[in-house]
């Protein structure tokens, strides 16, 4: 169904205005992207036909975003080999981030989640682009691109700073 | 298979140092249950068949401990309509227990878990025994009882306190 | 002198802006319940008539929200042997709900009370349906329908943003 | 019954290791006090027969010592017009002592528990013997040498590090 | 040059804002008041002679008020043996008030503050009533009316939602 | 020089009791390593020059482990575009790990860090297979037996629980 | 290329809005400095040249603010001997600017940043001239100006409140 | 009476053993120091006469360090123009030393205390010797070495684990 080798899913539509994020600087560094709501709590069924199947579709990075008790990152974790990135959204419901960060991050033995900062989808994007630039020069070359682009945007602002 | 009313599990085989103060306080209240492993990350099938059998087989209430990034209780809730009771465990992988205490507790609406306080097995237990007890008088007798022990528990100390 | 089943109390009327949602959810799932004001701290004397008469009332449920240093919860589980739910509210003396969740969840061994997320009153409002639920299959059927509807409003969501 | 000005109450006899401390001082200070056991869970009726009494007794400050979710000295302190001091127990099932102090600290508007650092029930015991010395003066002098004896034993320490 | 028995002293005139309210309960309760400004780190010597002289000059307890590092209500404490009232603010400059709350708290052995939760100074200034009111019945009274009069006020509340 | 495609750095050799973890984890997968210390607050140059040079070495993934300020993956991540995953290692001079863990996770947008749990060394391992493996058949097939390793064990410690 | 005895640096030119209050108070303490933006993860190599370079260009004190993972004070402390003072910035990426703080703070033993308040950008500004005035007259004299002008104030405060 | 130009102070005699630390590491430096304990809480007049005193007997910086509700570095720091060091010692009554470390960093606008991490006395000592190195080659020259040291003990380590 899909070409795509990212797959972006978030546990409530709410989470787009954080995840579309990841979309962006997926589409900024060249990689193929597919993004759809799955929820852990509300669609644990979905969860586990969409979390099998992904590899065999393709997907080689999963990006998952969700808020409060998140558990869409570790559950999608335990039902594939695929990496998971985990992105944990400082949601209405959340304690200040807190509960959505230590649900993502404290993982027991054996199954990771890759987490990044409290509603870092943009770089969540980045590493799932580094993931699939061990094996691809193309994105490699996107990214050290990526990379001196920050470092001159820096140069600017310290220059005009300098006066 | 059973004909027990309460089903006590928990993440890991290390989980029942604390869990098995569930149990007890049940005998003591003579309430029925059962006791077994599911992992929510380690064995998702298991977890998705027990939870998804429980109420057909006669459960009416699960018990749910686990620690760290705790996700069996909630996902269990996800998965049936039973009520789950979860303890959050004070594992050797958490955090002072605020992991395993975030991730139980802070589940989005429409899928309660209904947490009790860290590492309290026995309080899980004796508010199994309530939810049954809201149809069963045999089982208020045994709470109204195990209520004024603990009372008379206290006044004890209290007298040896004031000599 | 009351014919429902679950009662909701909280300490201040200013809580009832959380604790109506409990209300909302009982109705939609075909359950009665009485709300009121009920102070830990203000009115002691009410809130020990109210805990003590609430099971020959036929109260089967009791629903507490409180905030801060949020004793109510408690209190009412010390006086009646009925399974409480405790919802802590972030009022606005709170500390980020932190006094909250910490005052109703961290109960000693011995008086439970079923905590559910920062002020998460619906999800008090199903728990306590699905606690009479476990001797009613009227609400059975309401619980299922709850969580199927929960689910089709995901798969919409995944719909739509999948394009 | 009492001639004691001060008394001492504690939600458990496990936490007489750490309230006997303010025993300790007030003896030293020269004030009379009574202590005992009460439980606001366990024992809620006892709680509020003893509190109400209080006053009528003599008693002029009460001291409460409770870990966890501690409710004894807020609930106390809404039964009797008398100044309470809180005393945050760091309990075995407390994490890190948070618990027992927010629930102490964070007292609604209308009923204040004066509360001391956790496990500091010396200084609680200090802390009822200020209140008293407003109105007695052979306390005051008893307090004002309790004071330059602090600072006594610091300077020797001194000396002893300065060689 | 003062008759009051009661000072407010706050670290900044910002703190007002808050701190107005230990005075207006106090008057509500018939207990005279005097009120100002005292920086522990702004102005070191005018705190020292402040709470040296305070004794002499009649006051019987200070009520003090101060956020982020905390210091004035520990250091006027450490120079008086009067009973000393800390109020934590929560300042522009503080971390959530957890900043204000440990420093005014977390007081060592032999120098006690009576805390009062975060930017309760009305509860501040009922604590001093009751400290004078364990010398003086005429406070007694005022204090029993005033818990009445929030018992009354929730009472109302109560009427009001049972409609 | 090497030969190994996953780089283990840690900031001190105290680490290694933690790190271990990682490398014994990837020679059960069946993945080369190589291990070695990089103190990013130590030997700035060494860091420099070891995160320059990595990828040109054949380098695909670096493990970076530090505790307190632990500047070392996110410096790392800083000077190379290969995926970094940073183990935060709750040292004698961390705050519960809390200082570990968030100068590791949060990163600010454009330079991500795969962040594992508190001392999750053996997950670092394991997130790293499964980033070769995005490429790698053989270590897909690897990953899969460990997964079902994973499942039997859990199985078997149910099986005797249930006796 | 500067004459300026302190240099201000700062992760991003967001983080002007804090850091320029430690430029102002130097002016007003009448002590040179030069301003720019390095950032530790954007610009790496122009951090370690930066730093390198400071204590030649005659640079005495380096104030470094950053926020969320902040890692630029204690990178620039690992690559100069200079004091190097750090600024914790609530940037909108922090945690209630927790982050910020103890990824400053918790440097490991042999490399010191001096770290002040979150946000306390002029706190940064007048330690640093506290550093130059260890050998430097005109500078004492200022701090002490500077100090007697802060009581005023409060005195001023102080006189208005008493009316 | 003292040549030494650093003044280590502690809050208590049992601070020493974390203490001594700053001391040796002076030694190290070649720097000469006075130590002795100065209790702002227990002997405030001391602390004055001491922090008034300390810039005419020729001490240029002051490390102080205390645990809990820890005046002391701030309290000193009003008092004296001289730049203020503070350690926060996570002393037997400290939570985890998060009180410590808040009444230490949080110090208001225009009274800074220049902060190290919790424990960390020996980064005292090494600021307190890079102030001072500000305006002296030999000091300068010392912590060269030393920065070499920590280097080259990291290479060694590196080199053993490479095998």
């Amino acid at each position: 169904m899909s070409q795509a080798k990212i797959a972006i899913i978030m546990g409530s539509k709410s989470d787009l205005v954080i995840m579309q994020d990841a979309a962006d600087v997926l589409k900024e560094l060249g990689v193929d992207y597919e993004m759809t709501v799955v929820s852990a709590h509300r669609t644990p069924d979905r969860m586990f036909s969409y979390a099998r199947a992904a590899a065999d579709r393709g997907i080689k990075v999963i990006i998952a975003g969700a808020g409060g008790a998140a558990h869409l990152p570790g559950m999608v974790a335990s039902l594939t080999h695929l990496p998971v990135i985990g992105v944990p959204v400082k949601s209405s419901n959340s304690i200040d981030g807190w509960d959505s960060i230590l649900s993502i991050l404290q993982m027991p033995n054996g199954i990771p989640v890759a987490t990044v900062a409290l509603n870092a989808a943009k770089n969540a994007g980045i590493l799932a682009a580094q993931i699939l630039s061990t094996a691809d020069e193309y994105i490699v070359a996107n990214l050290k691109a990526f990379k001196e682009d920050l470092a001159k945007k820096v140069e600017e602002s310290a220059k005009s700073m300098e006066g």
